[in-house]
């Protein structure tokens, strides 16, 4: 596998993670070697390991968690580091997301997420997706 | 002077440029080896340089551009890549940022710029300031 690909595979077990509410899921894909940082929509940015996991422990753990899908994802490989930016549908809102990876071993792992609103998805057939990343929003 | 004090230093002139409307300054921090990506608020996100730099032609060529200003930046380095969370104060509106930097030559050049609401600044005395990096919010 590639490392883009590895990355955007990363990156979307993340969102299954989120999305299945799965906490233990959710730690082992957050960098342990590296410092970790984390920006939830209208929240404070979050730093260090122990505050990132304990946000994340409140928003799996609450009945109100909302269901999330990724979409769009273009992946940004920098040699040891990698940026996701994705798009964030849930069910009554649309977020735009940041998400940095280090390698640490054989793995991709988080090391700062953000998302926040957007106006805009752009439209289906001149977004990019997953599959074609070679695709240009604008 | 170090990666750490060298990004915290490309981050705020990423803000004066912004502030001062500085076109050629803004152009000049942004990669031009590697690609880029750029998330205003509210917009969807823009790839490629043609489509970021339109942007800033955009909004800094606006008589709406806001004043802003960086506070409490913290710099992650890891090796060649880089990241910066700040929060950017304008007149009317509270934001909180990451910045995402790559190495070109000795320079360190923006490669994602994402921007969004947020809820709150931590209180002065919890914050940490780009004097003091190790201090945390949490």
């Amino acid at each position: 596998m590639d490392d883009q690909t590895a990355v955007l595979t990363a990156n979307q077990a993340f969102y299954d993670a989120f999305g299945h509410r799965d906490l233990a899921a959710m730690e082992a894909l957050w960098a342990r070697e590296h410092p970790v940082a984390c920006i939830h929509p209208g929240w404070p940015a979050l730093f260090d390991r122990d505050a990132v996991m304990q946000s994340w422990r409140r928003i799996l753990g609450s009945s109100g968690s909302p269901a999330i899908r990724c979409a769009h994802a273009r992946a940004f490989v920098l040699g040891e580091v990698a940026f996701v930016v994705c798009y964030e549908l849930l069910a009554d809102a649309r977020l735009v997301a940041t998400n940095i990876f280090a390698r640490e071993g054989s793995a991709w792992l988080l090391v700062q997420h953000q998302a926040g609103p957007t106006a805009a998805l752009a439209q289906r057939e001149e977004a990019p997706s997953t599959q074609d990343p070679s695709r240009r929003l604008h």
